[in-house]
């Protein structure tokens, strides 16, 4: 499938179609999970002060290196101190300029009932972005195509509880880097319909971008601009620097008012201090940096607070994720963003080769640093593997299901006359049971969260079932659900822009490559 | 070996021996975990005094069949209202009695070093306990034998992150039932030197095991009345009924001075209402009333609240663990503990049947629901499967490793001057890294939480070596470290008397089992 040959079928929305679907299970419609529960505080206000005094005084003594000049420009006119590329951050100025951030703001669907809210205590979730390979239902790791690249879209598409696109969810190598962003943002609006990303990777790619965004949406640049409707992590090369193409990306959509997450890459140990607190200082140096470089671009631009800081194996430098480290640094950086009244940004992360134990524990250990951290925003929510360096089909159903717990985890306790159950418990009385009751019966089908993995038949129903382990279970589900996927309905009009676009940009040769 | 033929080697304690310990992975002192963190709370504080309120209703209403005629009797005294076996509790009689209970006491070790604090901000973990089947190196799934029982015993003893025995680690069918608990008892004071359970079968297996704990520690019966040495979990019969054999156990420990465990086996949708809610004031209502006669028995005889409610899964009644439900009623477990300012325990449960990322998110969510509900001791923590059905030496491994990254996690963040790190941050600069500075080269070795299972190395060096999954891990694990055992030095005297002890109880003919 090509964007020329793309046809999306207008009149077989998911809602109308219910042949194939029947077979499917259950899921819970599209629903924002909201934080009804108070963030743990692995941090006292003193700790959390101190870390933030002291990424003050690492902004003001050392300042960041921030490569585009005219970003060292905007920069200069606000008062920072630049000495060659060095810019320095006076703290009243940090405090001063962060002011404007709002704390809540909403990121635009083309379909509306996809548009999320990001901040307060709303959170969610995103699929996985970046990988430069995939590993689809064969098993093989390789790297990544626009037909993988496609596959995962659909799963993301399908899913409810995938709020939003993280980015590609694989790198699709297969499309010139020149006009990758055209095709690949032609897919993500026309194959789903959830709020996408955008890479900062030179200016002309944001541009377009956000213009088929526009065009998407069948706005006119006025809304666009009163409407965030794309999101961009912004990386920083930790430590202390922001490179050229990041500062653009900043630039051309804080000045459109749309929406900028800021994330230290800060590996405790590699890119940052191996002490956590002397990480989390850096990290946060860096992410006041990116904030106040937003608000200098636009006050009152939307931005958020991304914690990224892990730690390496001392012993071999490799990335770990989903650690004790990586928990509590989840958490804390949770704290700071709160600090700042800002939006805050997790993850989903394990660094598993296989979809084993590990992929299992470290995922859900991550999920527990964000969800507990108070997330707003969960990057690579799923399919993420191999600490970013391959997507997984199967991973991806994984993470729906642990994601899904998650959201369900999150409903509240109804505590009520009727669910105190008074009633039935003297109706049922010492030694009885509760399956007959009228109280069970009302309440059977939907009382508890039912899981698309877990396996919980008898041992011996289980062996006769061919012992399935999860592995299993998820190919045989990812294989479902793609099968259950369908286009979602798009505008006429909206669709043959976007056409249009695509077409004259790529034959434009869309954006220079040699940045 | 039986306990004639044990030997335990008493010059080999593991504090001397370091010819073969030295290849196995690094573990942490034994040491219990803080919990320094606010626990999650769930319910709010007026939701929390309605469950309360509504198992004080069902306490007066409808009561509890107490199974003991000598412990309704003992109620009579009381004041409680008895019919047939109906005991109905008067609320302010209840909260009048409940206000004895301690909030922090000892179970103390045969080795000092391995006694406990329960309650307040401690943790403790114990082994995983009571299951019928045992799955080994093999993969073979049969009923338990004492060479298992053992097995469990070996590892239980070995890492320091398993803190007591929670029981029969499997249970040892080839025992007979009425020497069972002699036999059982003379290996759990043997090979482990960590603080043990009892069941409580009746009056008298009671009796002989606290015996065996007075001679393994070589104190009078007047210290063991001072230093509670022996615990007991005391399930109830939900809904609403706690048999002989249960209230037995208490009349005998709380006697006694030893720890009763009350916990209501509330499963919402079978034993317990099919509401979160209904199943929360049930199990209230049951612990209550269980905390209630250990302090009929004894004023101050310590007690800890458990909590155990799940769901089961309507279509097959099969129950679940470590689902959204479990997680949120862990929590309100330990928030109604603390309104009762009693120790808590939960549980570390799932319901897979292999050893996959089934088995692995459910324990972590256990984990999660136990540690954010500020628990305070863990059963099941290590070996669990199936719902309880089998133990798993392979299982026990990733539990180990699971509970040492939540421990890991549980230690604070040092932010000071050190670790805050600006000096560092200073010396490698922008664009820098850290790998070579001094202040990473001071830290490096024990900068983070190791994991035994975790494999970070990159893809191609993991294909290279095998593509081994983390159930390829714990099985070359388990062989390590149960070859790394050794039996822990033990008084010569007490190893005697506990040898007669069994030998006349054998002798004997145990204890009748037709009770």
């Amino acid at each position: 499938m090509t964007s020329e040959s793309l046809e999306p079928n207008r009149r077989r929305g998911r809602a109308r179609s219910s042949g194939s679907e029947t077979r499917l299970p259950d899921q819970k419609p599209f629903k924002q999970p909201r934080m009804r529960y108070a963030p743990t505080k692995v941090l006292s206000d003193d700790e959390l002060e101190s870390i933030h005094l002291a990424s003050l005084k690492i902004l003001s003594d050392y300042g960041m290196d921030f490569l585009d000049p005219d970003a060292r420009e905007l920069m200069k006119k606000s008062g920072a101190k630049i000495e060659d590329q060095r810019v320095r951050f006076d703290p009243e100025m940090v405090l001063e300029t962060i002011k404007t951030c709002p704390s809540e703001f909403k990121l635009h669907a083309r379909n509306p009932a996809h548009t999320l809210n990001i901040g307060g205590d709303w959170m969610a979730f995103g699929s996985v972005a970046s990988t430069p390979n995939f590993i689809g239902l064969d098993g093989v790791r390789h790297a990544g195509t626009r037909k993988d690249f496609q596959e995962l879209l659909k799963l993301s598409q399908v899913f409810n509880i995938i709020h939003f696109n993280s980015g590609y969810p694989v790198e699709p190598v297969d499309l010139h880097a020149s006009i990758r962003h055209i095709e690949t943002t032609f897919d993500l609006l026309t194959m789903t319909d959830k709020a996408i990303h955008c890479y900062s990777l030179g200016r002309q790619r944001n541009r377009d971008v956000l213009e088929m965004c526009r065009i998407a949406r069948q706005v006119d640049d006025e809304t666009l601009d009163r409407e965030p409707s794309v999101f961009s992590i912004i990386n920083s090369s930790s430590p202390l620097r922001l490179d050229t193409p990041m500062l653009q990306g900043i630039m051309e959509f804080s000045s459109r008012n749309q929406i900028i997450i800021i994330t230290p890459f800060t590996l405790a140990g590699a890119m940052a201090p191996i002490t956590l607190a002397g990480a989390l200082a850096q990290q946060n140096a860096e992410a006041l940096a990116g904030m106040v470089f937003t608000q200098v671009v636009r006050p009152g631009a939307p931005v958020a607070y991304g914690g990224f800081t892990s730690n390496v194996d001392m012993q071999s430098g490799a990335p770990a994720f989903g650690t004790p480290e990586y928990m509590r640094t989840a958490m804390a950086g949770g704290q700071l963003a709160r600090r700042y009244k800002v939006p805050y940004r997790s993850s989903n992360v394990c660094a598993a080769n296989a979809l084993d134990a590990q992929a299992a524990y470290e995922s859900v250990f991550s999920l527990w640093g964000a969800v507990q951290g108070g997330v707003n925003f969960v990057m690579h929510g799923a399919g993420w593997m191999e600490g970013g360096l391959h997507s997984s089909l199967e991973k991806f159903i994984l993470d729906v299901d642990l994601m899904s717990m998650v959201a369900a985890y999150l409903e509240p306790i109804v505590v009520d006359e009727a669910t105190l159950a008074h009633e039935a418990i003297g109706q049922v009385g010492p030694g009885g049971h509760f399956f007959g009751v009228q109280h069970t019966q009302d309440r059977f089908r939907d009382a508890f969260f039912k899981p698309m993995i877990s396996d919980w038949r008898n041992y011996e129903s289980w062996q006769e079932g061919g012992s399935p382990t999860a592995v299993t279970k998820t190919k045989e589900l990812a294989q479902t659900w793609l099968a259950a996927y369908r286009t979602p309905e798009i505008d006429e009009k909206a669709l043959a822009e976007l056409k249009a676009f695509v077409s004259r940009r790529v034959s434009e040769g869309g954006v220079a490559t040699d940045f």
